[in-house]
Order: structure tokens, then sequence, then C-alpha cells
């Protein structure tokens, strides 16, 4: 998608590390327009598509799961990276976060994610994958399918998005970083 | 809003405790559709607010300000309820729950709330009133002016929103629940 390849390039900042941060227009500071032609670029890359239901996860994912269960017509579910206390009948799994170097936990409400489900999985950042695994586990649980997943941006030097497409996952990642070099973001050429 | 109060009443369950949840359709699975609504109505109770900014808080609160950001035009920033270990010049407060019977801490960076700018502070519910007070003593720590509330739903008994209209806040909820009785939802009468 290339004004969000734009976008990244002109806001994103590089951080020690070959840290990319998009937190003035993704995750934390939000750009709804952005957003909203984000899920316009989502629909049309899912239009083969058969769900019935938008998954994502607290907090970055939410804005742009939302926007495009709006243009799709669909609920969205979001997974909490915890187990609340006030709620029943939740499908719980631990996730290793690589860049917090700690484990977390996910969870989801049964009522919400059930063996009827064919969902998209929408999340703001692909890295090694682990938010995904989570996801992927949560749904064997739930006895749901995952029809694709759709990724705003994708690390593909990280390399979890690639491991979910050989193991025959549809991933739409809308603009993948393959490099960061001399502070500049080096995007993979795909027809996004 | 008729159609909130409606749909709370056909969709919400009433929990011992007088614990109205409303997981179905609003702060874990979602309905796209009703938000973009919601969003609608806020922005009619806003026409005369002079805002250039919508701040919520993680998770559920972003769902509604995204969608109000859209109609309005307007970039949303979301406070973080943690304090992330790779972001710098960060704003931080804490704040007691009183349904969680713990502390958290708020944090939002100063890049993205500043004295230049006046907010419209979102969230999906009111209770006591914590996490406003949070907002607040955020916003005054960098200077920034809120220029309204809005709250979907606001939980009338617990007090948090009348104290906040008695202080001058200009308090918006679109739905307002002054009583659960007999596993009965009563809501005030108001011009919403």
């Amino acid at each position: 998608m290339k004004k969000l390849k734009d976008r990244i390039v002109q806001d994103g900042r590089i951080l020690p590390g070959d840290i990319l941060k998009v937190d003035s227009f993704l995750n934390h500071q939000m750009d709804p327009e952005l957003l909203m032609e984000i899920a316009l670029c989502f629909k049309e890359k899912f239009k083969n598509i058969e769900a019935n239901k938008i998954v994502t996860i607290e907090a970055s994912g939410i804005a742009p799961a939302v926007m495009l269960g709006y243009v799709m017509k669909l609920p969205v579910v979001f997974v909490k990276k915890k187990v609340p206390s006030t709620m029943e009948n939740m499908l719980v799994r631990d996730v290793r976060s690589y860049t917090k170097k700690r484990i977390y936990t996910v969870s989801i409400s049964a009522d919400y994610l059930t063996a009827d489900d064919h969902i998209i999985f929408i999340d703001d950042f692909l890295a090694y994958g682990n938010a995904a695994r989570g996801i992927i586990d949560l749904c064997a649980q739930s006895g749901s399918t995952i029809e694709a997943m759709g990724f705003v941006i994708e690390k593909g030097f990280q390399g979890g998005g690639d491991a979910l497409r050989r193991e025959g996952y549809d991933v739409v990642s809308l603009a993948i970083v393959d490099q960061i070099e001399n502070s500049q973001v080096i995007f993979r050429e795909n027809d996004d």
C-alpha cells in the first residue's frame, strides 16, 4: 500500500537497535483517515475470503480491526492480554514476547470464538509471529477456522510472516520492511 | 441515544453484584456499525466544541474514539495502561481502579499531548471517574485543555459523572444507568 509506505518513510522513526517507531500515526497517536484507507485496502485483499468475524489483539490492533469490521460489516472481537477477573468461560494461552522479553497471557471469551467462526485475524505489527501463534492456538481451542491474517506492517527480517506463509496461512501485510539500513527502511517488493 | 439503550436492554447481561456486562457488542466483541452510530451521536453533541485531538485509554476506549476521530477528522491518541519500555518522554500517573481493586499506571507520550492541544476525552464506561481523573492529571502535566468528555455508558449510581459535572466539565454520556434493580437496567431520563 503505497500511501502507507510513504507515511512510514515520512513519519516513522528508527531507534537504536533497528526499532521502527510509528507511534505518531499508527499505534499510540492514530490517524483515523489512514486507518480507513488501510481498512479499504484489506477489504480488497480479502474480497475472496469467506469470514464472519474479525479477531484482533489489544491494544493497537483494535483500531485497524474496527475500521475493517465497519467496511466489511463484520463483528470484531479483541483478544485481551490478561485474564479478566470478571469474565468466565475464557480460552487462555501464554505468549512469549521477544520484543519485551517476557511472557504474557492472552484470553478470549469462548462465547465469541466458537467452532462456527471463520475469522480474519488483524494486527498492527507482525514480527516473530508470536501473537499470531497465540491466536492460532486460541482458534484451535475453540474449533474456529482462520481464513486469513492481515497486518499493517510486517517486519520481514524477523521471519514470522514467511514462516506462517510456509505453513499455508493466507498472510497479507500492507507494508513489509525487509531491512533497516543506515536508518533507512527498505521495503520488500510486493503488489501492495 | 435510544438505539444504544435498546441494545443494552436487549444484549446487556446483569451479573451478581449489579455488574452490567456489554461484552457482546461494546468492550470485548464489538459491533462496528453501532460504534459508527455512537460516533455520529457524539459528533452532534460536540458540534460546538473546538478540539484538535481525541484522547482515549486502552483498550475498550479505542474503538469508539477512533470512529469519532474518523467522523470528526481528528487524530486520536490512546493512553497506555502501563509505561512502555521502548518509549521516552512519557507523562505518567497512577490510577486506582475500584472495580479491579488495584492501582495501575497510565502513560502518554508528551509528544502527542502538549500545551497546544484542546482535547475531547472518550471512553466506553464512566463509573467512579478514576480513569477520567488520570486523564485530567495527564492533561494538567502537559498543559493541554480538556474541552469535553464523552462516555458511551455512564453508571450514574457510582457518581463519577455527576462529580465531574459539578466541577464544570462538559460530560456527555450516551446512556446513563441510574440503577440496576431486579436485574433490570433503569436509565436516567436525558435528551440523549
